[in-house]
């Protein structure tokens, strides 16, 4: 996806410890055209799928299980990782190590927003270690439903997640791939 | 908006405590095509409004925030509330009471996403006792930008978010005000 990376190259800072930062377009700050553009690519690439729900965490994957939701028809559906407001003690849930928090958390999702019968796309803004992704996928597995894939703008490919991922036979798309950071500049895998 | 209100009176369900779960469209599971027709309603009635900026706060306002920014063709900003991932150390901040988390909290806006030049809408998923609104004011004010409005799909008129805002001269847009619960039921101000 040209104009994402064209996005990562001009506009992503990189911090101590080779931290890769796009909340000027993907997180905190979102560029509504753009991730509505990544929605659309990602429903593209998933349009043989006969998805049936796009499942994500909150809280920075939200918008672009929105936007893929909208384009492929379907709910976007969010699990809880904080104990806000309501929560329907009826869930699913996993544990999950964050390692962006260094501890662990539980994420959740109400059942009555799973079954079976579901094709559920995994949605997320980053693909990193794919702790988050797992326990999404262990949610899905309780429901009984079935993980069709797992589609993010962005993977770091200098974090196993995306190995991890593909070693299990779960379909993995990321729109653009970052191969690693080099004194300060983010190289991605087939460039500019 | 005569399909939110539908959707309220068919799928909303009344907890103990005349609490409103509307999570089966709005938030937790997202109808997306509702929540883009939600964001192109309350950008249409602020279009004169010259907005720059939409700001919610995470995670339930990111969907409504994005839609609305889409459609008016300018950035969503979320406060962040949760201590997750990277954080810009250089923030506005604001200390807000949560009357669902019984306790206070602090959200935090990067100040490179704010600035004195700004206008802008404040959004949410439901305006009720409008502490987290009461927040992000504060957080706009002290980026030396205006606070254009405050648009939400649900106002719980029960609850006095609502009149607070209007009579500090805020100009508040609610799509479906619920007038109040009664034996379980919920009645909007103008009913259907």
């Amino acid at each position: 996806m040209e104009e994402l990376k064209r996005r990562i190259l001009k506009d992503a800072k990189v911090d101590e410890g080779d931290i890769i930062r796009v909340d000027m377009f993907l997180n905190h700050c979102i560029d509504p055209v753009l991730m509505r553009d990544i929605g659309a690519t990602l429903a593209q690439r998933f349009r043989t799928e006969r998805i049936t729900k796009v499942l994500t965490v909150e809280s920075s994957g939200i918008a672009v299980a929105c936007f893929t939701a909208l384009a492929l028809g379907v709910p976007a559906v969010y699990a809880k990782k904080f104990q806000t407001g309501y929560i329907d003690p009826d869930v699913y849930s996993a544990e999950v190590h964050s390692f962006s928090l260094e501890k662990a958390y539980t994420m959740r999702v109400a059942r009555r927003y799973l079954d079976r019968d579901d094709r559920v796309l995994l949605v997320d803004d980053i693909l990193a270690s794919g702790q988050a992704t797992l326990g999404l996928i262990e949610i899905v597995s309780k429901a009984g439903a079935e993980v069709a894939g797992v589609g993010v703008p962005i993977e770091k490919a200098m974090k196993d997640g995306g190995h991890v991922l593909r070693r299990m036979g779960i379909r993995v798309e990321s729109l653009v791939t970052v191969e690693r950071v080099e004194n300060g500049t983010i190289l991605l895998t087939d460039g500019l």
